[in-house]
């Protein structure tokens, strides 16, 4: 199977890197990353740079695509070499997929319409406006469709989509060598457990960055 | 404050991307990946390139050190440049870190002789072979040294430094903004939770791979 993992300027890297690690350890797969040219793409500090190493149109036909969110996306939401490429993708993949804000790209090229989706959890509204049905959970199915909230659940997401693809077993395997134990030192990772006052400063900063 | 995370010819990505995503957010800090040379460096999979911005000699004095893991990291252990870079920087770091394989390269240089550590589970053995005490603990602090277990504890071990240096409440609005509310689909992420034969798949491999 081919894996194709979309770059763009100012994506998030954790997003991309998290379905990579897991989901890109699929037995007899290979991995392309692309973005609109080839060639080393900034994420969204300035200080990680990752290298599509084909533009788009070398990559018309992978079997999964991965979508990862990151501030940059808000700038793609018209971008229609982006977007036809996805709905041309889309045709044919076998899975189509998202991380974070990545949901909200694949909505516009028109592709969750009325499908049950998930986003970063500041995005969820915008999701909506973009006709599709967001839900809590932090890895949503729908058919083929595959979208994860906010940036680390990449990894519960390609952990997933691994285990239904290539078996339970394989999936563990996989946890195993990543060492997915995880152990946060907070229980921060959700605005139902985070502090309320700052879920409230993200709120009021999210209407400048995500709509 | 300066963050150097280190890459090498068949480093794992997300061992690098998960401090990167969490520490790399600290206030006033810059991240900077450094390779021996600067340019693209591939990781363990082939599949993917993150760019070295600068070269080691470049980022001589770095505030804090990252070294990954990964299966390149057998290949340096006599690597004076990089030993030497790691001795030099860590003279003035106020922290050197590791995550994964990366304790080894911390050890051979000479970094964490009779020190508390820990490394990817497969790799405990060799790092108390390299005169570190290995512990079972998934993020290691002994004084400025802070070692992690095995590629996705490095986000736990970015969090866990964010909150001494930035204070708790600065982690958790990071923990919050990367949605780290972690779900795993199985509970197979460590040799005490991972099927039994897995497990000694593993370890019987790791004969060719770590030592």
């Amino acid at each position: 199977m081919q894996i194709a993992i979309v770059l763009y300027d100012r994506f998030t890297a954790l997003d991309a890197v998290g379905p990579y690690e897991t989901l890109g350890r699929l037995p007899d797969s290979e991995t392309v990353f692309v973005a609109e040219h080839a060639g080393p793409v900034r994420s969204d500090t300035g200080h990680l740079a990752v290298t599509a190493d084909k533009a788009l149109a070398e990559v018309p036909n992978p079997d999964i695509v991965v979508v990862p969110g990151g501030p940059g996306q808000f700038d793609l939401m018209a971008d229609e070499v982006l977007l036809d490429w996805l709905r041309t993708a889309d045709d044919t993949s076998v899975w189509t997929t998202s991380v974070c804000t990545g949901s909200l790209l694949l909505a516009a090229a028109g592709l969750l319409d009325g499908r049950r989706a998930t986003s970063h959890w500041l995005a969820l509204d915008a999701l909506k406006e973009y006709g599709a049905e967001p839900t809590g959970e932090r890895v949503v199915f729908d058919g083929k469709y595959v979208t994860a909230a906010g940036v680390s659940s990449g990894i519960d997401m390609g952990l997933t989509l691994l285990g239904r693809i290539a078996g339970d077993e394989h999936a563990q395997a996989v946890q195993l060598l990543t060492e997915y134990d995880p152990q946060p030192p907070y229980d921060a990772g959700s605005p139902q457990k985070a502090p309320a006052h700052l879920v409230e400063e993200f709120r009021s900063k999210s209407r400048f960055i995500l709509t």
